[in-house]
C-alpha cells in the first residue's frame, strides 16, 4: 500500500511532513510518496537521518505550492502543478492508495472532487473529524465542507459517517444523532425536519442506528457516535469546542501558577493533567477523512507536527485497508432520493 | 418600580420564586408582584419568614400554570389564566415595570409578543443571555427565539444587543461580531453575507461598532462583546458551551478525586476552583432579556434557585431603569430596511 503525502501542505511543511513520513515508515512500515519541491524534500530527508527507511520513501517533484491565502479553485487553475494537484492526480490515476494533506482545506475539497471524483450517486463530500467526548470520541459530519445542505446530503452523510465510524473506530452499529435546537421531532428548520423523517425511515428499515435529535450540550458527553449537521453548524460547533477547551486549559494553568501552594498542587495532579490534555489533542487523532470521494483522502490539521502527520498516515492506511468506500457504493440506492417533481 | 414575577415558572417554583422575591425585597429593596396560585404562594411566603418585607410583596391570583410540556401558544389559548398570561397582561397594561419568568421559553416568547407587543418597527424579539468569557462576558443574540433569520432581523439584533450591553454591562461602544465559519467577508450563507454588508454600512455611519466575522473558537476569549447569530446557531453555541463546560468540570473533579495526593491538591487550589466555577455559573448572571419587546421581560433559567431569581429581579430592575427601549425606539429608522421590490 502506498500513501501519497502532500509534502508542502501545512504550517510546518515540508519539515514536519518529511519527519512524519520518516516516522510512519520506521514505526508503521508505511510506504510514502512525498510530493513537493524535490530539493526541499531531499534536504529535509537528509536532516531527518532517514537512511534506514530510504527504500520506503519516494519523492515526486511538484514545483508549485498552494498557500493558505490561495483560493480553493487555484488547485485546478493557476496552481495545477502544485504538490496538492499533482498528488491528487496521482491518486485519481491509481498511483497510490490514499492521500494525506495538511494544506488549504478548500483546495483539498475542490481538488479531490475534480481530480479524484465523488463516488457515483454521492451529491457532496463531507469533512468528518473525530472530536473528543466522554465516551472516547464522536464523528462530526459535516464540519465545514458544505455551508448549506439538503436533506439528501445529510442522509448521505449519516450513512457515510456510520460506515466510517464502524470500521475505523471498531464499534458496531454506531448511533447517529441529528444536531438540533431541541430533542423533539418538530424542532429546527424545514431542512432538519425533512432530514429527521428520512433518517427515521432508514432506521426503521434497519439500515442505520438513528437516535433522534441531539443538542449541543449532549455532544461532549458522547450522546451519539455520529453528530450529524450541515457544514456551517459543524464548523461553529467544532470551533466552539476548541475555543472553550483552550479557554479552560488556560484558566487551569493560571490557577496552578498563582502561588507556591498551587504550583505544588499542579505537580500532584500532573499525570492526570497530561492525560486530560491528551484527550483534547488532535495530534493523536490524525486528521479528518473527506467522505464521499472515491478514494481515501485525509485532511490533516494545518498545524500538524511530525507526530500528527504520522497519525494521519496511519489513519489513511487504515482507511485504504477498510471497505468503507465499497460499503457506500453497495448501498448507494438507499442514500439517493428520487428527483422531486417540479 | 414594581417587578412582576411569574411565581409558578421554573423547575423549583413557587418555592424558589417566592424565596427569591423575599431576598430581592430584603437585599435590593425591590417591590415584587407575585403572580400565581395564591394559596401556594402564601404558604411559601409563610415558610420563608418574610414578615419584615410584607409591605414590598403583593400577591395576584392566577389559577392556572403553564408546564414545560405545554405548547408555546397555550399562553394565549387554553391557558389564558396562567400565571404567565396574567403577569404579561399586567405588564402590557402598565401595572408593573418589568416581568421575570423562569417558565416555558416558547410561551414567554409568544405571550410577550401577544400581550406586551414588540417595539414598533422591530420584526422579531430575540433572547440574549450573557455567556462567560475570558473578558468577563459577552451577549449572545439570538440564542433560540428565531430559528431562521433575515438580514434585517440580524441587523436589529445587533443594535438592540449593543444598547443593552452598553447600559447593563456599563461598557461604552461595545464590539459586535457576526458568528461565521471564517473571518473573511465572503464566508457563510447568503443571509450572513448580506448581514455583513448591512453591519459594515451601519459601522461606517458610526452607529454601531462592528468588528467583522468571528469564529466559534474566538467566543470564549471574548473576541466581541456582542455575538450575533440566528437562534438556531446561538442555541447550538450556547449548549455546546454549557456541555463542554460541564464536561470539563466533571473531568477536573475526577482528576482531583483520584488519590490522597490529588485530594490534597484540590484543597490547595480550592479558592481558585470556586472562582472558576462561579465564572460559569448562570445563577450570578440572572436571566436573558427578551429584546425587542416594548417593556422589559427577563427569561430566567428554568432551574433557577432563590439566589438566581433574586439576580433576575435585579436585572429586571436595572433594565427598567435604563433607557434601552427608548434608545431602540429613537433609532428605529436605522434598523429597518425598505421593503424589496418584488
Amino acid at each position: 500500500m502506498k500513501i501519497i503525502l502532500d509534502a508542502m501542505g501545512g504550517d510546518n511543511a515540508p519539515q514536519s511532513t518529511v519527519e512524519g513520513a520518516v516516522l510512519a515508515a520506521r514505526e508503521l512500515g508505511a510506504e510514502v510518496i512525498l510530493v513537493g519541491r524535490e530539493s526541499d524534500i531531499l534536504a529535509c530527508l537528509d536532516r531527518a537521518q532517514s537512511s534506514d527507511v530510504t527504500d520506503k520513501l519516494e519523492v515526486v517533484n511538484a514545483p508549485d505550492v498552494i498557500d493558505m491565502c490561495d483560493s480553493a479553485t487555484s488547485v485546478t487553475k493557476e496552481k495545477k502543478d502544485s504538490s496538492l494537484a499533482v498528488g491528487l492526480r496521482m491518486l485519481g490515476e491509481g498511483k497510490g492508495d490514499a492521500l494525506v494533506s495538511g494544506g488549504n482545506t478548500g483546495a483539498v475539497l475542490v481538488g479531490s472532487t475534480m481530480y479524484v471524483k465523488r463516488i457515483r450517486g454521492i451529491r457532496r463530500a463531507a469533512l468528518a473529524p473525530i472530536i473528543p467526548t466522554g465516551k472516547g470520541g464522536s464523528l462530526l459530519i459535516d464540519c465545514g465542507a458544505n455551508v448549506e445542505c439538503t436533506p439528501e446530503y445529510l442522509l448521505q452523510f449519516a450513512y457515510m459517517g456510520s460506515y466510517y465510524f464502524e470500521k475505523q473506530m471498531h464499534r458496531a452499529d454506531p448511533t447517529i444523532g441529528l444536531l438540533n435546537n431541541g430533542a423533539e421531532e418538530s424542532k429546527g428548520t424545514p431542512v432538519l425536519r425533512e432530514t429527521y423523517a428520512l433518517l427515521k425511515k432508514a432506521h426503521e428499515a434497519g439500515r442505520i442506528n438513528f437516535v433522534g435529535n441531539i443538542e449541543g450540550r449532549d455532544v461532549a458527553f458522547g450522546a451519539a457516535d455520529i453528530v450529524l449537521c450541515d457544514g456551517f453548524t459543524g464548523n461553529v460547533l467544532l470551533k466552539t469546542y476548541e475555543g472553550v477547551g483552550m479557554y479552560f486549559v488556560g484558566e487551569m494553568k493560571k490557577m496552578f501558577k498563582k502561588s507556591a501552594f498551587s504550583k505544588l498542587a499542579a505537580l500532584m495532579v500532573k499525570s492526570s493533567l497530561m492525560e486530560f490534555k491528551q484527550k483534547l489533542d488532535y495530534k493523536e487523532v490524525g486528521g479528518a477523512p473527506l467522505l464521499g470521494i472515491s478514494k481515501p483522502v485525509i485532511k490533516a490539521h494545518g498545524s500538524s507536527d511530525a507526530h500528527a502527520v504520522k497519525s494521519a498516515i496511519r489513519q489513511a492506511m487504515e482507511y485504504a485497508d477498510s471497505h468503507i468506500i465499497e460499503s457506500i457504493v453497495e448501498n448507494i440506492e438507499h442514500m439517493t432520493l428520487e428527483p422531486k417533481a417540479q
